[in-house]
């Protein structure tokens, strides 16, 4: 008996049924997101809300789409030493579609370069599953040196904390979002800072994350609209460097060599 | 005398110019994007308005905002019958980050998947530029057997056609765009169903070039564009399908093996 | 004090240093590999040889260099069934490069695709080290319900599994290799299948990671030297469709529609 | 009557045929490359042989598997001011696979960066047609200032060129290969030095184009063997970074930002 057997025997709809899909429905003559033909669409549904709707599958609020909006703009870019940029920046230049080098640079989105937001969700949904801001702390210090969402290697404070968690605050005012993880935030934040002369603000993907986890997404689509986000600022850099001309561009000027460590002995 | 003496000597700040930007400037405490201050635009400025601001370095007017986010919703997705959808879904199942299942895809929007776009956007700038949309698609037609931006091999007619042109002609009337595109596009179409029993209508990549070149985009950044709005479609759909779990997931299903040409002669 | 100032001051050989490297040296008229003078190289060295000492920076025996020949030759393909493959061949239709259709096929090599054989020279390594194969059998089972290289979905008995390991008991007979992670592995393998009817064999990705664990490379390694074996097939692959000369590939015939599973009620 | 009818009935036959396939046939327990038992090759047959098979389904002579290894070899790495080297590196800091660094880093092998082999190929490919080099060069001339395969921005003579050249020779005196490409970029490399103090000679692509064109190489497979080829020293590097404990690298030291350079007026 063939091991392929333990398959039930194929058929066409089992074919069709292989690709079963929720997010989009198409027919000659018919596009729909969602349940919801693609022509009620155009011109009614701005792009946030659009994003959410074919994302997620629900509607957001008018107040909850505009938490989304700041998050994603706030991280549309951090400019050229983000080795997304800079990837961005030398793929475009070695003869390949501007779509190529952006997907160059949206792979590099990894844990360490994209996915603090995502941890962050994660560890806020902790906080505020286990009630205990400083017991979940210790037990991701243990997991890793790196707390997803707080400090900055570059800036001292984040430019964008503030504008980001005042409009958290206005919308737990609001009634727009429950508030629960923005507390949990704050507490965190509180934590790192005892004891230090310099506090540990929350960075971009904190800050991002407190709004992802208020709306209620997933920890691994907050890293889904952040790849959504920085796709913005990848193809603006793609574009510019694109506009020079420049071909090959390596990461520094040609007429620098990088330093060779040489073997001890060569291994002829 | 060597090569590399064609070169200027180094210095510091010809490594700091090598990556000259007018994107975005960061500081410790600071990101400004093209000059302003982050802080003063979250909150402020909504998605799309940010989008083009980062990218193309002026901004829109709400009427041409709104034209960039009708054109950006409607190519959102088309299912999982469309390359870059499909490379998305068996992506995200061989245990990568969602950032690397949408590269994998976005990969994908080349000049047949994803650049009818903006070679239509090209031949519109022609027929505007030439005066002779005859002469032009006749051009274009020995070039490729492809007219960008016409016709559809699944839709008779495109529904996404109708809604994105209607926003168009409004946008005419209210003096937001010039008109001459759409009446470019317009012209060829009469043009491509003289004589055939069945028109050769806009499809979602000419109604989508149409506003592109009312709104001034150069033709490459129709693409880019493009990517942006497709990534959306290519994040739901790696979404749903790692919500199911599968693993390794193949074309067809596991129980179907593909047809097998052997040669002739094994090549032993 | 600004953040930036626990940084040294940058010099032109902090610049330099930032891409040290000991693979390859380069100056006008001068390329080395490892320290040694490609011309040297070029018509004396093998293939294989070469590719171990560029990543791994000594040289393999003849013996060991034909071990990794094997492993490497054993892994180029699967078929379309592969998602590496059968992204490869949609890819290379919608207008890209042949580079960028082998990169989005690449990119899918990853934990669950191409992972397999990296955690299995992990899991060999814990066998060698801790010298209690069902221990360590348990406490994989505890992190994962597949274990790595043995088993396989499609092949009762793996085709590739009995003349790896015919190789590497050569090997070991003729002392090329100490044999210790061939006999974790068969230990592994026959507590896999106590008390089953079928056995557990070992797959290629068991099969190989013996070789891999053999010759000392490091499991991280054993996933880059499977790229770079999968490249062979993915590449044939994506040449073979690109002759067909297809436009945008779709995963199933396009007369048929995915099944769409429509929301309770359209999120209008 | 509806778009879709212009498609035959689809059936599981026309399922299995979609993915038809003459490189690699699956069945339980079986696995063929182009017809060969994979057993049949493992540990019969060296890398460079196994690639040639699969990829072209034909088999070289000794002599010509000799020639392609040589190409292969010579094109490993050019050190981390490749770019596509420099992705390689800042990518694996990112938190994301060894394959997923090295896909982003073959992604980069456009027609600028790895497409002059291919290029030089073509043009081989018409001088010998054509039987006029002149003639030939001024024609590329009139499509590129750029003449692929020819003159190098850093080596003044790319020391991989002669002895590749030296292999090419020798093969043609023992009747591997015919000549006639050597004879005609030897030709074309005397037309380019003709009046110049400097010559302009062959460099790495125009070599190996000389030994892809002798080798009866489909001009786009040699960028697909250079693909191959260029893989090894992307994940050299990749590795050797991987080994420094890195993140999220940017192309030079943080300490240095990119000059920012500001528009005219901020577009508030």
């Amino acid at each position: 008996m063939s091991e392929s057997s333990r398959y039930d025997p194929p058929t066409l709809t089992s074919v069709r049924d292989w690709w079963t899909t929720s997010v989009t429905r198409i027919a000659p003559g018919e596009v729909e997101y969602r349940g919801i033909p693609v022509q009620e669409l155009i011109g009614t549904t701005d792009l946030i809300t659009g994003m959410w709707l074919l994302v997620r599958g629900d509607r957001p609020t008018p107040g909850q789409a505009a938490l989304l909006e700041a998050a994603m703009l706030a991280a549309f870019d951090h400019g050229p030493q983000a080795p997304s940029i800079a990837v961005a920046r030398m793929a475009v230049t070695c003869g390949i579609g501007i779509n190529n080098a952006v997907a160059s640079a949206v792979n590099t989105l990894g844990d360490s370069h994209g996915g603090a937001g995502q941890q962050c969700v994660e560890m806020l949904n902790d906080v505020v599953r286990v009630g205990d801001a400083r017991a979940v702390v210790t037990a991701w210090r243990e997991k890793s040196r790196y707390l997803p969402g707080f400090g900055h290697r570059f800036h001292p404070r984040d430019p964008r904390r503030d504008p980001l968690l005042r409009l958290v605050e206005q919308a737990v005012e609001a009634g727009e979002v429950a508030g629960q993880h923005l507390r949990a935030a704050l507490e965190v934040e509180e934590l790192l800072s005892e004891g230090r002369a310099r506090p540990v603000p929350m960075n971009i993907d904190g800050a991002t994350a407190v709004i992802y986890a208020e709306l209620g997404f997933p920890p691994e689509l907050a890293r889904g609209f952040f790849v959504l986000s920085r796709s913005v600022g990848i193809l603006a850099h793609a574009w510019e460097e694109r506009q020079s001309g420049r071909r090959n561009k390596g990461p520094i000027p040609p007429s620098l060599l990088p330093t060779f460590v040489p073997p001890a002995v060569a291994p002829r």
